[in-house]
């Protein structure tokens, strides 16, 4: 018996996490997180629940990592430390090393092991798996061939086709036709871009908007960019070194990748091309290239500090910013005020709605997808690595490449897929869900609580108490409010507010005071009534009861 | 002496509100709102500040309204019931339906006076105004040619160059370019759009959209889109006739909208087109349209409650649902989730990333902001209607257009332009900036009480209460403490922080004891310094005394 198991990434962007289970083993691809939207305030980060996976865990024979994206393996210290038994998590030489990372700031260990794409290796007594080298924004990314008992399986992780890549290290179209020729009972297959019908660019395409706006460009240039893409960091790199330009790096990631990067081998370059940041302002403008991070808008990061100036660096007239991204779709307003300032500091601004060529996406696009699907002809499709509309979109494509309906098995999180006689069928559901963390606090918040925040801050707030004396029962105190977060109207009301809710309060029984459940409750809707006599608005009651 | 003074929209999409400003007269070019985004929970509409109107309510002769969106005539109830003086409203005929029924809404009385393009009128001794038909979204839209004895102004308000429009009423472009030969000293325009380099798409695209969808639809088929956008309603209409399909409408403001269209006479449709909304679900499947609203995600709107199945209707396997709109930036992720939602239903679902022809813009793109330019060759050119990237861009048309750098002037809300000799240049400033309110409830809401509602919702928060005796100033109760919006390890924490609190609380000064204000500010110390034992975040404490 074969079972496919989404935890996470289907039916979202991020959260990447799947079971595959076969006769009792079961092996883990990624264990990503996810970042918060808007609605969760003081979220820092959302891991899958991995309930099902604690409850198995001697069943859990490997963790499979495709790539060192978090939403691929940010999830991975905290799976390994919810585990009474160690699991060896597999991964390339570049990718364990962002996993490492990862588990150092959270003081996790974990039993490591490189693998090479294309050298099979035992996972469990069940699975044979082998990795196969696929072109995305990281370095050494691959997808996996498991191949079990009961049929072989292939896991594309993240993937683009790129002609001429610049690692010239393409997607290993040629391993996957052939495990296809073999037969492939599921084929699971990132869905991304599956809403985008024009074929996802080379990275030579950005390789060369560079090279024309930096000849143009007279003064400083400034480059934001994910520091994970350290393709794009080659070329820029390279393109500097070619134009007389030093490279300042800012933004710790930044620092930590190109150096990781560098020992790994992964960018030859000379020392003698960086200068430190703090130098940047005495340097020429003309002979400096500053790569930062920040293209999302982030509030902290690199490229929001040169834009409000706060930094010592800063931008200004004469100045070429490039925001070398594309929004991620809740950032959209973000990057628009970012770009704004930039632009009112002055500085030249070329970004992708206005410059296409500055970014391509890492994801194989509608026609692209449809081509792996022709070559793989598996026997079952699932679309991974997507929200619902992505999936769906993907299943069309997948229909298009002549696949029957009884073939696209449209799976969420949590559902179990079943294989068994060469049919795929949803058989169950598992525990899944989103955990809401504080990333070093390490706090679980719930969604309750999340839905009492977001009402903190719609409404706000007035605390209430009253003081009762023990043995008398009687009110010697109170009600007392006192706002937080209140409309001006509100704020002013407040006194009036008191004053009526003294005097609904006082016709409450004795009887009752010494009840505190009681009191809070009648405390509660005292205040509300109160309010409502002048407003519309209801803050949220905090109530209190001082017993003295 | 001639005065171009922004109050908004020069810096933000919507709000729009600008004075022309000539010889000791004053009017003003809409009074719009704009809908608040993130970072400001619980304000419902943001408003422009008009003090400077406020202040010199003798010196202002009228309002002009450009069209009937609420971000250019939302503000208006708002202006007027804080202005001292009655003041004209000049709009076209559904213009001020549209600014009538906001009035009502608020109780508001104003001194509406219908205008008709190409017929001048005068505004105080000043200005001799003539409205000039503009292709827009909605009904009767118009920018303004302002004659002074300084020279002449013209401002496009929103627009767009549709060779064919559903209503045969072209932007008159014929005007513009009288006005122009007779010499323009400053050129307002629209530039939403600016960063668009494809020319913004007839009406006619999504018409033949439409009919195509339709034609291949077998079941129930439901529309969501902007109900003032009654060009496109027409031609649903005219098409659900010729189909056979009766039309329900869903929405408050599709109801009211289509109503007033009717009365009007913009929309010219039988009454047995239409059915009520609840005899939907006893109707053939593919004999139904639905017009509903909330194409952007809108929680409470139409289409959610369509695709939540809240409601008496619900879509499912076999139906169409469009959205005809484009996500506004900010609303993406609520519009994907939403798209989602209708697939997880069974419904087919044709929406802009993947199906472009269910909408078009209403707003020029950079090649039509261009062919105004060069129409029009203004002395002077300020771009309004824009975040900060929209109107630097639009700047950069205007150069490419032929004008110089002297000519064109970025100014931003609060600036004021003024044009002598046929020099214009920025000579001050005036109040300017953003009101948040409650839309019914009319409270303020200031940006520190913003932000303490951001910083609520990020960290929960802590009230804590100590009771003192009057005389004696003894400790007799507390300090008690209760948690909201904690994380689950905060509030496990808490009764060990009460405990520790009250050990630290007890070592305050007795005499100190006495001052309210110094009693908060120790309790809110110890309160903070009792959580940083057990955990890194830090919730807001609100500290409150009793005095028994």
């Amino acid at each position: 018996m074969l079972q496919v198991i989404p935890l996470g990434g289907l039916g979202e962007i991020g959260l990447n996490s799947l079971v595959i289970a076969c006769n009792g083993e079961m092996l883990l691809i990624d264990a990503g997180l996810m970042f918060p939207s808007d609605g969760m305030p003081g979220v820092d980060i959302i891991i899958p629940d991995f309930t099902h996976l604690k409850q198995n865990a001697a069943q859990l024979k490997g963790v499979l990592l495709t790539h060192g994206h978090e939403d691929h393996l940010g999830a991975l210290p905290y799976l390994l430390s919810e585990l009474s038994v160690p699991i060896p998590v597999y991964g390339t030489r570049f990718t364990l090393a962002m996993a490492r990372h990862r588990l150092d700031e959270l003081g996790v260990e974990a039993d490591l092991r490189e693998i090479e794409p294309r050298e099979p290796f035992p996972v469990g007594s069940m699975f044979k798996v082998e990795a196969s080298r696929v072109t995305h924004t990281v370095p050494d990314a691959v997808g996996f061939i498991v191949r079990t008992p009961e049929g072989t399986l292939i896991h594309t992780g993240d993937f683009k086709l790129d002609p001429d890549p610049i690692d010239g290290l393409r997607t290993d179209l040629e391993r996957w036709g052939e495990a296809g020729d073999e037969g492939v009972v599921c084929l699971l297959s990132d869905s991304t871009n599956s809403e985008l019908t024009e074929e996802t660019g080379s990275e030579r395409v950005v390789e060369q908007t560079f090279e024309r706006l930096f000849r143009d460009a007279t003064g400083r240039i400034v480059v934001a960019l994910f520091s994970s893409n350290l393709h794009r960091v080659r070329h820029l790199l390279a393109l500097a070194e070619r134009l007389g330009r030093k490279v300042a790096l800012q933004g710790r990631s930044m620092l930590r990748n190109v150096e990781m990067a560098r020992q790994l081998g992964y960018l030859d370059v000379p020392d003698s091309l960086f200068v430190p940041l703090d130098t940047v302002p005495i340097l020429p403008a003309q002979r400096v290239l500053v790569l930062t991070t920040g293209a999302q808008g982030e509030p902290r990061a690199g490229l929001s500090q040169l834009a409000s100036g706060d930094g010592p660096l800063k931008v200004g007239p004469g100045d070429l910013v490039v925001l070398s991204s594309r929004p991620i779709p809740g950032n959209e307003r973000g990057v628009g005020a970012l770009i704004d300032q930039l632009h009112w500091r002055g500085a030249r601004v070329a970004y992708a709605q206005i410059e296409p060529g500055v970014h391509v996406s890492g994801h194989a696009s509608r026609p692209q997808q449809k081509r792996v699907l022709e070559l793989v002809r598996p026997r079952h499709f699932i679309p991974v690595h997507g929200e619902g509309r992505h999936l769906h979109r993907h299943l069309a494509t997948a229909r298009e490449a002549g696949l029957e309906p009884a073939q696209c098995l449209l799976a969420q999180d949590g559902d179990i897929v079943g294989f068994e006689e060469g049919r795929g069928r949803f058989t169950g559901s598992v525990t899944s869900g989103r955990i809401f963390k504080d990333r070093f606090g390490g706090g679980m918040v719930t969604s309750d609580t999340l839905h009492e925040r977001v009402r903190l801050s719609e409404t706000g707030l007035v605390a209430a108490v009253v003081v009762i004396q023990r043995d008398t029962l009687k009110l010697v105190g109170g009600p007392q409010l006192s706002g937080q977060g209140l409309s001006v109207d509100e704020q002013v009301l407040l006194p009036r507010v008191a004053q009526e809710a003294r005097t609904l309060f006082e016709e409450l029984s004795v009887q009752l005071r010494g009840d505190d459940a009681l009191v809070r409750e009648e405390l509660t809707r005292v205040v509300r009534r109160a309010f409502r006599l002048y407003t519309s608005k209801r803050p949220l009651v905090v109530p209190m009861v001082v017993r003295v």
